[in-house]
């Protein structure tokens, strides 16, 4: 086969295919082009992916010869034209909200396989992008959130005094959730974490967290892992408990999503206003509108002297990393898409059928037909 | 006494004093005065100076009325037409850098305490300003080459593959360095370090890093725990050594100072151009001409791909903290200057003989009188 890889349009700084898939994948007889200076951003030098087997194109060409294309930013419509019938094509769709460009893309033939569908089952968990960008973003939240607080995340004991360690509390125990547990005890913070799920309590804890209970949530196992929508009753109680844990804190990490929905608002204004003069809070659903009232997506704001970063996109400040994790993801997909160099694509295969939206002209993703 | 706490100008965040601390002073009869919004930019509202006991006043009238002057950053000439002959100041003045102004102080009658200048022996180590800076100022400079590195500090074992941890190099073990030190391995990368003084190699290794050994060096007991200039032999063996290091490394923190003098370059423009692309260069020299090539004081800059920091104000990004520690040195002299609310001035105490700069019309300090 012959796989494209794209330039990611600006803010993206993230490059869908590391060096290191190349050599792999040109090794087992795949031809690779890459357009000039799509690794840049990710500080990958054209000649790195040359070195590792790649040639080196222009946009135009890569469109046109490959037959998969690999760009994590949805294709635009000047991208569309160039596209056709029998290409595969690999990115970030988030195709719940975006029925519209799924018809456009199936009218033109392609097969679309969107990398934030990837079922959330054990034997796929190597090629969860959602889960690999997730570790990102944990870490990255607790730096930006020590870089931001006018005050120590370690205990000090030195001869100007003793300095007591940060309270930083944890909302949403998933993989964001426990990345940013473990950053924060590493930097030797306090750490409670709340979650609706009681099962995440025992990882919370091995991460050396202190669990906040509140007891009567319903956990579906079905959800993929995901919370679920709780009853009114338990959101107030909720609501009761993680207040007094929000205003004793120097730091918020708020990670709360429900797929398909909008984030639910977990810090009000008026709790804010309870906070500790100088706090920070780091809302990581920011893109989803927030679990913070007042939160901005992508912005930093100051709300009552508590600082609220909403950046939703801290893959992209970490792309060496960011594009290593994910071009392994894709690296693990294309494993049970190719035989060597040669397509097997097998739609019996739950991974297969859950990750592809469009194919042969039209639109093939379950929850998009009900 | 009548102390007074004066509102810092931008951009320092500091205050000088800390609720704390006047809570103590005025409990032992001492009447605090704070200018009106000081403790703000801290975190710490009128109320709360207000609570520990303070009386909030203009300006002027706390320069008029106070007989002991607290401001970290040296008054500025309308300051001066307000002083009077008998008031004590206290702040942090450089007077090494600072001549003429110190004529001018000596000139008002003040007595000018520098807390830059607490000589560096053990009974005055819980004043040392500079030590409790030194210690903000290295957890916060790993904090902002971790938030700039394009990667993760510690290693980290996913299904999407195993990222391997950032190398930190760490130049000059003094209190910023060990801090620095300290920090990056609570987040998880593997730390060397460098100094010229062979005596800190225990220090570096009892916090987990590895020391880099130049053999050769030249250490004086005598500098008061500060490394001395060294022959041009050992700073080439020394040059070649680092630049091994700095070359594999992916962060970079250069603390090197020599009293007085202007920092020693220690990586030059022909290293940077060999370093990893996206590695994070944090220069804590740069407020003295930086020990890297192309540093420029309180701005970060690229070169060559590396990202240059040279903030060189980072207690003033902590200032909770940050006040509260050099609160704590200025509390821990007065201890020595006051008997309860009673002046209680000493020139024989070597503390308060080094410390004191000008005195009763005339510069006292005798690194000025040479």
């Amino acid at each position: 086969m012959i796989l494209g890889i794209l330039k990611e349009p600006s803010p993206e700084t993230r490059v869908s295919l590391h060096p290191e898939a190349v050599k792999v994948l040109t090794a087992s007889g795949n031809k690779i082009l890459i357009e000039k200076g799509a690794g840049e951003s990710s500080f990958l030098s054209d000649d790195t992916f040359l070195e590792a087997g790649a040639e080196v194109k222009d946009r135009k060409d890569v469109l046109k010869e490959a037959e998969m294309i690999f760009q994590i930013t949805p294709l635009d419509a000047a991208d569309h034209s160039l596209l056709s019938k029998g290409k595969y094509l690999f990115g970030v769709y988030q195709p719940l909200f975006a029925k519209e460009l799924m018809k456009t893309l199936a009218d033109t033939g392609v097969s679309l396989f969107s990398m934030d569908s990837i079922p959330r089952i054990t034997r796929a968990q190597s090629m969860d992008v959602l889960s690999s960008m997730s570790t990102v973003s944990g870490y990255k939240a607790v730096l930006l959130a020590a870089a931001n607080l006018p005050r120590f995340f370690p205990m000090l004991m030195t001869a100007a005094g003793t300095i007591a360690p940060a309270k930083v509390l944890v909302i949403g125990a998933g993989v964001a959730g426990l990345q940013a547990i473990a950053t924060a005890k590493r930097l030797g913070a306090v750490v409670e974490a709340f979650d609706t799920r009681p099962s995440v309590k025992e990882q919370v804890e091995s991460l050396g967290g202190k669990f906040v209970e509140v007891p009567g949530a319903v956990e579906d196992k079905g959800a993929g892992g995901y919370a679920v929508e709780q009853s009114e009753e338990y959101k107030k109680k909720q609501s009761e408990m993680l207040e007094k844990s929000i205003i004793k804190s120097d730091v918020v990490i708020t990670t709360a999503l429900i797929p398909g929905r909008k984030a639910p608002i977990l810090i009000t204004k008026a709790m804010l206003e309870k906070m500790k003069s100088g706090a920070v809070v780091v809302d990581l659903a920011a893109a989803n509108g927030g679990n913070c009232e007042g939160t901005q997506n992508n912005e930093t704001v100051s709300i009552d002297g508590i600082t609220v970063i909403g950046n939703s996109a801290l893959p992209s400040t970490m792309p060496q990393d960011a594009s290593k994790m994910y071009s392994k993801n894709v690296q693990n997909l294309l494993k049970l898409l190719l035989k060597e160099d040669k397509l097997n694509l097998n739609f019996e295969d739950e991974i297969i059928k859950g990750t592809c939206i469009t194919h042969d002209g039209a639109i093939v993703y379950e929850p998009l037909l009900k």
